[in-house]
């Protein structure tokens, strides 16, 4: 079936087939077309062009005069997860730190306790609100982490629910090994068991059953230190998972380079970031995620972004959802933040929220911009004066439809 | 009429009517009604209780296990203005500060030269989009400024404007002269004709219009002194206009004392607030109203609400929905921000939200509580953990409907 969306003021990231990755010092080129049409066939661009459309038996969408955006790629998340952490907000405000909430046995331990008790399908009916939310807010494809269950069957239990996901709603999804995201309180005492309970038979477990796209650590002070890190990336690699690492949110301690040299797609965080991990990461090919809703959650400092930038190296933006240090997946607030406290340029931060995130999935042959041939995964704005209105505006909605893989998914009134 | 709504988790916000303002040590005190129905008759509301609701030929309407929370009183908008300011926004992405774009012609000068070109039909059809955007976020209610016009013909025309919102939509609408917010540049280097003006044309013609309820003045280094603050304030009081003013948003120059000495209702910003305003604060009767959006969208500091309430002066949160420092009307959003960034406790952020909110427009009599007798004007949300979890959700618009005088004005899918 053919459908043709027309009255499209203009039509952003229109990037080249070629244009897998936006390098860092292209991160500005945010090719558009303007007054513009559009023709998708089933789940596929199959045009695009300017002015009047063309005629034929398609189906036909008036855009209003909005804007087309390919959807959001969120490609940091934690989104299975059971039970929220409110109390823990209502703590922090009252005083506490994130690390003291922790060692109180909040944070990662209380989600963990929480997600052992509950059935995959409660996982999963909890998961499905949250993506139909994230989808109302542009995002068309997501990543999930497990990581909430730091035991073989309920780190499996997560995966599982993830891949599970992906049949039951139309988001793309891609999963993520992330046993080593704290220390259960079994292993207290006991680290390097635990290390070896993921590398011996979590990773080959998940492989085995297909469960895992790739290999996650919390390589952080009080978590798992580089020589961890080391040692889950290469058992990971054993079994075809490359490497997505949480490093650098509250310290900088070797994280970066630990990664990118065991062939990283993506380092995520990197709140805290030394000249020495930029180095590394130039012309490495690892994509840089910054999540601004954690800053802005945990008031801690925002990923230095402009750094990165100037230096070549290409980066990214996500949620981070989570329930303890990110209860948001509202990729166009992590847009405009990115913009407002990071200082990136509407258009480095739509490209690092479409093209990179995608790249960041290994999936920018697919999907991240709007380029023929790609998946017909795009939102139509309400009107807008720019394309810069869309972060401008940051509390506001502006999208009105959103489509992926050529379906129609969700309407905001 | 009466309609009852029932199946409601818990009504937020049951202040006694006495209450007609939370003082400053009670701001922590929420009342709720756990497991509740709530009846409303017109416009009013007539009735509540918990558990098992009264029998009767009511219109129903189940809350679906919701929460009932009073809807926003935003005691702090620009929302009458032409035309938006993103260029300025990427301008300081790209290392122009706020008041370096305003030395070249931009901010409020900027709004001002295209708020003379619009027509009275042009920004009426603006604002009303925009407060039906921010019904959605939970608002039942604002405050309206002049300030873009800066001519007596131009501030009249916005007056009238937000007069005739009134009319044409349902929210309660307070409106401010703001005459005194830049100098235009007609009386570049003639800043006390430009006062004479305001003082003894402008007031008196809003006055004998019956345009304006209150009168308000940009204190601040580059804009107006607090001998301007002083006479401005002197000649409204001589038409019956009581104070609300801006002041401390990046100075702190003695305003909140010219404020306070003259009975203002309410001193707004407050970003820089030295111990001395504090002290002029305590037992005034004056509200501290913050506007954390504005905050976060200019990053400068956010109002310091935690001494205000140690010391016992009341807060309000308002959006100051504006175009160059604070694009977005989201309640909502700036309540998380209150909790996020000026650790107020959530029960503090919804009265700072609502009951003194409308205690800064002098109509707690009326809204900002769910009391018998007081106007239907309240919000159902969806299914929630708890209050908390509203703030904690920052990213989400969990507001289902929204209703303003006892009138469904809102619902989100």
């Amino acid at each position: 079936m053919q459908t043709l969306i027309h009255n499209i003021k203009a039509i952003v990231g229109c990037h080249a087939k070629e244009v897998l990755l936006v390098k860092g010092r292209g991160m500005k080129d945010l090719p558009i077309l303007e007054n513009a049409w559009l023709l998708m066939e089933d789940d596929r661009i199959l045009n695009m062009g300017t002015g009047t459309p063309p005629e034929g038996t398609f189906e036909q969408i008036d855009a209003g005069n909005g804007f087309v955006f390919p959807t959001w790629v969120d490609s940091h998340t934690h989104i299975v997860y059971a039970g929220n952490r409110e109390g823990e907000f209502v703590d922090r405000i009252n005083g506490l730190t994130y690390e003291e909430i922790a060692r109180r046995g909040g944070g990662i331990l209380n989600s963990a306790a929480k997600l052992r008790l509950a059935s995959e399908d409660e996982l999963i009916e909890a998961a499905l609100n949250r993506l139909t939310n994230v989808t109302k807010t542009g995002t068309g494809a997501v990543e999930i982490k497990s990581g909430y269950g730091l035991t073989i069957d309920a780190e499996l239990k997560m995966l599982r629910v993830a891949r599970k996901l992906a049949q039951l709603q139309p988001l793309p999804i891609r999963t993520t090994l992330l046993g080593a995201h704290a220390l259960p309180l079994e292993y207290k005492g006991n680290k390097s068991g635990y290390i070896q309970l993921v590398c011996e038979e979590m990773i080959p477990r998940a492989a085995e059953e297909g469960l895992a796209d790739y290999i996650d650590i919390f390589c952080e002070e009080g978590y798992f230190d580089v020589a961890d890190t080391e040692r889950v990336l290469e058992a990971g690699a054993k079994w075809g998972l490359k490497p997505k690492t949480h490093v650098n949110q509250f310290n900088a301690i070797g994280g970066v380079k630990a990664s990118v040299e065991r062939g990283a797609i993506s380092v995520d965080h990197l709140e805290e970031l030394e000249d020495d991990d930029i180095d590394v990461l130039i012309g490495s090919g690892t994509i840089a995620t910054a999540l601004p809703l954690c800053s802005l959650f945990l008031t801690i400092p925002y990923t230095p972004a402009r750094r990165l930038i100037a230096a070549g190296v290409p980066v990214a933006i996500a949620t981070d959802y989570n329930p303890g240090s990110s209860p948001s997946g509202n990729m166009s607030l992590a847009v405009a933040l990115a913009c407002m406290k990071m200082r990136m340029n509407p258009e480095e931060a739509i490209n690092a929220a479409t093209i990179n995130g995608a790249a960041a999935l290994e999936w920018s042959d697919q999907m991240g911009s709007m380029t023929l041939g790609k998946k017909a995964s795009f939102f139509i704005t309400r009107e807008m004066t720019s394309y810069a209105y869309l972060p401008y505006s940051f509390g506001d909605n502006l999208i009105s439809r959103v489509f992926v893989n050529g379906k129609l998914v969700a309407t905001n009134s």
